[in-house]
């Protein structure tokens, strides 16, 4: 079936890739000399892709979640036909360049996602293979299939060993993924050495107690024998795919077969070995018009039709289900519909409420007006009350099912839910408590990186969790996501402010939203009906204001300090002391406001200031300057009830007033001097 | 072989801490209710514990991963005879009790890891049994076991679909960990429901594929079985254990089998429900004097046997081998040899060098000297240079080796570095990439927690990585790690500051370390050689002073940004501009210094101050103020050679001097009118 152009296209494959390292002066020439092969056949017979639409939503889906081997990609991307010329890859690892270090999602455009984090593009590929199966229930109608295509992922040795990978797959071989297919370059090296050294895993034994079809290929040279294994993998009906394609790293290389061919360049005289043993007579950065031809008839053109076929289909239905097509444009152009806020409660002052039961009565009434929004939770949805009422499990056997247990698997659901937005179609959130966010740490970085406006629902927000002690208290998580570039987090302070932070973070569009929540019932706070909406949207803003002109003083606070700092205000107000009081739900909202509003909410002459809040207090400097105090913990908590914690830590209207009272001792009032 | 005393036994523990849990308003009643014969039955007839003497160093390890069933570990400890009243007991998850919400080290003294963090109490017992097997190896002679010992681990289903716990039995299976038994309470409910909702692993299979022996119990109340599978296990010569027992969740409570039993007190109802089922007609918080007899018969008694025993023998190996004795005294009490200084290198200025080069020659002389300093890599150490040059391998053919090769999962190396500190008789240290700590946050929090002093060795540690791109840079994690409660963190500047950065990290007896390196050379600076050592220990220090008396500005760097301020500061000079330079390499030491000390470095009336750091910015405010300037990073990097990318984000001495410029004009010169 193979012929000699074809061994062409994988040296060319090869070759352009090995150049394109050598002139960068570094990157990993292991891989796409060893994976070429197992990348063209798909490339060429099975993967649905259209260079001249690259972002056709009914695309087959590829993820090289072995990152390193971008100029692999970059190859494939440019014999292909997308828009990626020679320049580009002699312009691999350049700053600005299309064609940057590990790959990033669109760019060049074509790539699906940002991997580089082992394990992580397996995953993301996982939340890819959910989302077309729950689209595809969602969208096929009448034996048309709108949503109907493969996820692929090439990963290697080191994917496998990370716990992510356990995660994604026994997640992928519960839910019965058959559209999901992984090539597996088993090449028995990793960066310090042979696996041997660290792993003996039975690869497939162990993606056999995960539910999953172990196919396996002897020789990753076998163009037939990869190929087989492929059409064997799409005949699944029940079970994700992987094949175990044996290989050998930087194969052709003088190094070949152990990890000196990982990650260096391979130099001239290593090119010069290489170009001989694949018999390779072009001329640097040059392929043969065959190669070029080939590509063109087997992957381009065939994946051309293949959209237009799908077009033509898509029309029919269009016609015939008018209302659906309108849905799933408007979910992936992220648009809302426009009756999406109707049902959001409002409280009144007065009613008290945890703030993760808000978030859940909000998710009820959003999850009617936004059918694509879905979500689900790492096994503690009846805590952190994130589950869809009615909306039925996401499954095997219920594919439109709007609720998705991922187990007690933090990592996987963060980059599952990365995965989901990446295909397009759908909404997302994903809650746990807020201290396993660490688990799900790298893949949040890569929402942010990746501009998914993921919206997480992290629940149990301080210390006040109480009895299950330091383990289950966050500390830092705070203050650690607000340094994130590009994540937005708001911690509400109330019921109002919960709907208002849900708002914000539905229509976000490019930005990963964290909500931080209570498990503790807080009171509603006097004026929040009123000025939470758009106070949350600008992340700061006076809730309680002084009684003067200005403030002598300011205290800030967020999430359930702030009625704490309400409550000192009054009492400061009897001994004389004419404070504002402004709620912080969002450092990185305010700080994107003007500077007119910020000196509104934060006069800069009044620099008696005192920030509240159950975390890491480094940070809060930005807001309290060098005079302030801030009130936070900086130890790990304790288990006890939450009632004996609190004032134990100085979470107490006394202890803020106290504090006031020694910044009055230290601090000259400075506001008063300004009239 | 068991009696009706035994089920005594076991009821006692349920009862004991179902009325814990009663008592207390909040708790997890399920685990214990099914797991407590297993647990029996281990401490019955296999593990060796000495109430007497707690942390017999030989004595065998028992984890419980499933860290929420603390009440039942309580119960045990109880019976056995450890310093745990009844009266601590009725103290179950209150504020200072010796009772938690779930287990904290040596809270009380018998608890040998935190556990609640699911899948991690199985890690740390991989890192138990890797120090139990690395130190027989090294201590035990002629037929002399000083260190001799199993390591057991109750886990749930949570813990096993946790990433972790596949790189923790991957791991143990490939170093054949023989001595590591877990017991998997197999009770088909986690939280949220039933766990076939959310996973369909075969466990067997699964650990299978890792090298372990999988045994099983059908019915978990079957005391003979269950005793059968362990001395089974116990026998094992290559392999670890892991024996499935089927439990009932919640056994003899109301909603017994169902994830209602898993977290909630039962209710004096089924508090009734529960003492008719198991038949128990002892008043509440009282142990029938048989039940006592039983536990002191068979556990506590044997226990304190086993360590006289042990006494015996190692008289006779201290006699004979007087200088491993004094070393593993030396090691258990975490002192360091006299002479482990006497090899450190000095740099002179005029060299050049990337930190984590200097890091690698540091490990080379100071594991010389303290021969139970051990470390390890996630696959990096020819990259993060954590390697000990002629240490050899830790595998299951060389356990003297000390390069342990994690392969590629951070999480079980953050993890097990916590277990062999646990253990006991160790140093230790562990390498990868900064942006790759991510992988094992939530590992670096439980060291923290529990106080054990890791050295991380992250290496590549900004933008300066160049052309890997944003994932494998790191931006926020400095700030993220600073904010971490209990944790050091140090970013030195140069060779002579690495140096002392490592010294530090080795004194350190109850706080772990980061070392944050640098892939690039950076110049040895001209006062490190003299000021670096006194420096880093109390965390930053003016490394180039002004020339005046007093600074007209402060210039506050970090690690390879420093030399740029000591540039910056030449060329503010020569405009007429008298500014200082700290070196900041960890803001934790700094704020532990005395109020004199920290204003002479940053006097409080400069209040032009510029940090210059490639992270972050949040929390630079700590030491600029509200009238500073921080030059740092708070977006992604970009894939690009290191020299075009730092001008453009910013760090070139150029920019630090315009942004000075930029201050003259808005702050006054507040310092000079000291005089």
């Amino acid at each position: 079936m193979f012929d000699e152009i074809d061994q062409l296209c994988v040296n060319a494959v090869r070759m352009l890739s090995c150049e394109s390292i050598e002139r960068a002066g570094s990157g990993h020439p292991g891989l796409p000399l060893g994976a070429a092969p197992m990348a063209y056949v798909l490339w060429r017979n099975y993967l649905n892709l259209n260079p001249g639409d690259p972002e056709w939503f009914n695309r087959d889906r590829f993820i090289l979640s072995a990152g390193h081997g971008s100029a692999m990609l970059y190859s494939m991307l440019h014999l292909a036909g997308f828009s990626l010329s020679i320049e580009d890859l002699k312009q691999f690892r350049r700053f600005r360049s299309k064609t940057p270090g590990h790959p990033e999602r669109g760019v060049p455009r074509g790539i699906d996602a940002a991997t580089g984090p082992l394990g992580q593009g397996l995953g993301m590929a996982v939340g890819m293979a959910m989302a077309e199966a729950h689209l595809g229930a969602m969208y096929n109608r009448e034996h048309l299939a709108v949503i109907n295509h493969h996820t692929f992922v090439l990963c290697g040795d080191g994917d496998l060993m990370e716990g992510v990978s356990h995660e994604a797959a026994s997640l992928a071989g519960h839910l019965k993924l058959n559209k999901l297919i992984v090539l597996y370059d088993s090449n028995d090296v990793s960066l310090d050495g042979p696996t041997s050294c660290a792993c003996s895993d039975d690869i497939r034994r162990r993606f056999e107690s995960y539910g999953w079809n172990y196919l396996s290929v002897a020789n990753g040279n076998d163009l037939n024998g990869i190929d087989t294994a492929i059409a064997e993998a799409m005949k699944q009906t029940e079970r994700p795919s992987i094949i175990e394609v044996r290989t050998v790293i930087g194969f052709g290389a003088p190094d070949q077969g152990t990890n000196k061919a990982h990650g260096t360049p391979l130099g001239p005289a290593g090119m010069e070995t290489l170009r001989k043993h694949l018999h390779w007579s072009a001329a640097e950065f040059t392929v043969p018009a065959a190669v070029y031809d080939r590509f063109r008839d087997k992957v381009s053109d065939r994946g051309a039709q293949a959209e237009a076929l799908w077009h033509q289909h898509i029309a029919g239905w269009e016609a015939r289900n008018p209302e659906l097509a309108q849905q799933l444009k408007q979910s992936l152009a992220c648009r809302l519909p426009d009756n999406w806020k109707n049902m959001l409660p409002k409280y009144p002052q007065g009613t008290q409420e945890a703030t993760r039961n808000t978030s859940h009565q909000v998710i009820q009434s959003v999850c009617r007006e936004i059918p694509f929004l879905w979500g689900g939770s790492a096994d503690l949805s009846g805590s952190d009350k994130t589950d869809i009422e009615g909306g039925g499990q996401f499954s095997a056997a219920n594919r439109t099912g709007r609720n998705i247990a991922f187990g007690v698997r933090e990592f996987i659901e963060g980059t599952a839910l990365n995965g989901i937005l990446l295909h397009g179609g759908s909404k997302v959130f994903g809650g746990t408590f807020f201290v396993f966010s660490d688990y799900m740490r790298a893949a949040i970085r890569l929402a942010a990186l990746q501009h998914l406006p993921v919206i997480y629902v992290f629940t149990h927000d301080s210390l006040a969790v109480g009895e299950d002690g330091p383990t289950h208290q966050p500390v830092e998580q705070l203050m650690n996501l607000r340094t994130m570039p590009n994540v937005s987090l708001i911690r509400p302070a109330d019921a109002n402010e919960t709907v208002a932070a849900w708002e914000a973070a539905l229509q976000s569009q490019a930005q990963p939203t964290v909500l931080v929540l209570s498990r503790q019932k807080l009171p509603v706070l006097p004026a929040t009906a009123d000025l939470a909406r758009d106070g949350v949207r600008r992340g700061g803003y006076v809730l309680s204001p002084q009684k003067g002109d200005k403030p002598e003083g300011i205290l800030i606070a967020t999430g359930s300090e702030v009625h704490l700092a309400v409550e000192a205000q009054h009492e400061l107000r009897r001994e004389g002391h004419d404070v504002s009081v402004v709620s912080m739900p969002s450092f990185d909202r305010f700080d994107r406001q003007s500077p007119v509003y910020r000196e509104a909410v934060l006069p800069s002459r009044v620099r008696r200031r005192i920030s509240v809040e159950m975390g890491a207090t480094l940070g809060w400097e930005h807001f309290t300057g060098s005079d302030g105090i801030s009130l936070g913990i900086d130890r790990f908590g304790a288990s006890g009830p939450a009632a004996d914690l609190l004032p134990a830590y100085g979470f107490t209207v006394n202890h803020i007033v106290n504090a006031y009272r020694q910044l009055i001792r230290n601090v000259p009032d400075t506001a008063s001097a300004w009239d």
